[in-house]
């Protein structure tokens, strides 16, 4: 594969010039213009075939999904995108493959008026690493270490829901068009982040799972949480598994690119608007407590322990 | 592997705070303050073993030469650099690999005050990327664009001494130490890189080898170029070899990291004492032409057609 073709390629397809993009793609670094005085905010995922994605996903829901898992870490600060780099690591130049990839992340790209300003293509395991780099206030930034002791626990979305669809594919069973997106085409919660700025008291994004990525939440505020395990969204897919089975998936199941955030129950009263305005599920699942560790409770109030084990799910694997 | 223990790994090896960090690794996104009307700098490059790098390449090689391949972009653009990000894919976590890695990658780093401020930890085959953001004042940036007829054309170090120690490793060969490191521990030409701004019309960097990047630097500027053969840098490893296998190495070997750069003739009585002052081999190799295409011309001003023929050279292949 000729990487100035690639390159070149995606340069034709997208707008001339941006806002704050001086130099685009073509020479050794891009040149941008900062916003001076608010901070940039940048983050960067890897997804391996046969690791983060199989090997048959449709290429158009691969270059939405590997942008989206990267907004959806700019989501979790509150910041707005800006900019991107794309570095794409392939076996061979599939042309179809290529244009079907580039459409997917360019279209998702576009909505968020975020420009592709760089990046590297070259031979090797199919591979993709995003870059974004995004702007917040610093005062208002959505950090994991703000959340208070009574503050509620919400999260968006269904998580779980990926993580079924992908065991059902597996197994070979067919499942709802909402499950398929959750795990194809995860969305990127954008809007809901720039909604609690200054709002909401801590925030996270959801790739390992609900509970490693509230435990880090947890940790980087110097407390722990109380969930109420009947209170976690319900999709009409989890409608056939027994209780324990489903827990388990929308704890531990990852891969939802949700948010799960905190507030002072003062603010309570004003999710329902936020959700209806954004057309976004938010649900209160639990509270962040004095004391650390995750308790999990099921209606009855007994506590519940996952599959695993504690230390399983206190620190998070990848 | 655990994702969350590399990241802490490398957080607690890094001083506690950097100038521009607002927050650092350990959030879903890095905040940072860049500097009020100076332009961004921004460039990634991917390594994949097999393709990029041996297997057997000794780890804090790898890191010092994943870190310099990018920092090499940096210093065609004349900036300084601040911000690094990281992403690491491993087939298994191996401590002491990471280590020696880590080791290599953040002593270049701390050689030029550069933050690691994010990245990425996953499994699969193994792929290094690195994103840098540093910073150029715009009209200072070396851009690929600017250079003129009649400009010189001056290449730093040994091009193709990287090329040769591979070739020879490979053959099962000795190689010279100056050849070892060009392939395992490239340089980082950045001080020459804030020595040309303002001064040098144009540059570009060499990964892909002298003659495509040149070609890339000719079509940018709407150029063509003249390069005398007999001119091009020697290094004592070449001493054996024939002129044409000799050149060819030269013009294509790649992986060279040095600078390539244009500038007016006016300035060529400065570059032995900036050479001097740098301690960086410059050599003048040519100049630049209104007639499109690369000249090459032998000590008898016969010209030279490489093997595989023009359009190879012309396009540039990764």
């Amino acid at each position: 594969m000729r990487e100035f073709e690639l390159i070149e390629q995606l340069r034709r397809k997208l707008p001339a010039s941006k806002p704050g993009v001086t130099l685009g793609i073509g020479d050794d670094a891009a040149l941008l213009r900062a916003p001076s005085g608010t901070p940039l905010a940048v983050c960067t995922d890897t997804l391996n075939e046969g690791v983060h994605f199989l090997p048959d996903h449709p290429p158009a829901e691969l270059g939405h999904k590997s942008l989206a898992v990267n907004l959806s870490d700019l989501a979790a600060m509150g910041a707005s995108p800006r900019w991107a780099l794309l570095n794409l690591t392939l076996p061979a130049a599939d042309e179809s493959w290529l244009e079907a990839f580039a459409a997917g992340f360019l279209s998702l790209a576009e909505r968020y008026g975020l420009a592709l300003v760089g990046g590297d293509t070259t031979r090797g395991p199919r591979s993709i690493t995003v870059t974004l780099m995004g702007e917040v206030p610093e005062d208002q930034a959505l950090r994991r270490d703000g959340a208070a002791a009574g503050d509620l626990i919400v999260v968006s979305g269904t998580p779980g829901l990926a993580r079924l669809a992908l065991q059902e594919r597996r197994a070979g069973r067919p499942v709802s068009a909402a499950a398929y997106d959750a795990l194809h085409c995860p969305p990127a919660r954008l809007e809901l982040g720039l909604a609690l700025r200054g709002w909401a008291s801590a925030c996270i994004d959801l790739s390992d799972g609900l509970l490693p990525d509230l435990s880090h939440l947890a940790r980087a505020s110097g407390l722990g949480a109380k969930l109420a395990l009947d209170a976690l969204p319900v999709a009409s897919d989890f409608s056939t598994l027994e209780a324990q089975t489903r827990w388990e998936l929308q704890l531990q199941g990852g891969d939802d690119y949700e948010l799960c955030f905190t507030l002072t129950p003062e603010r309570r009263g004003e999710l329902p608007e936020l959700s209806q305005r954004l057309r976004v599920p938010l649900t209160v699942i639990g509270e962040m407590t004095d004391a650390p560790g995750i308790c999990l409770l099921d209606a009855a109030q007994n506590e519940f322990l996952p599959s695993g084990g504690w230390s399983h799910f206190a620190e998070g694997e990848s």
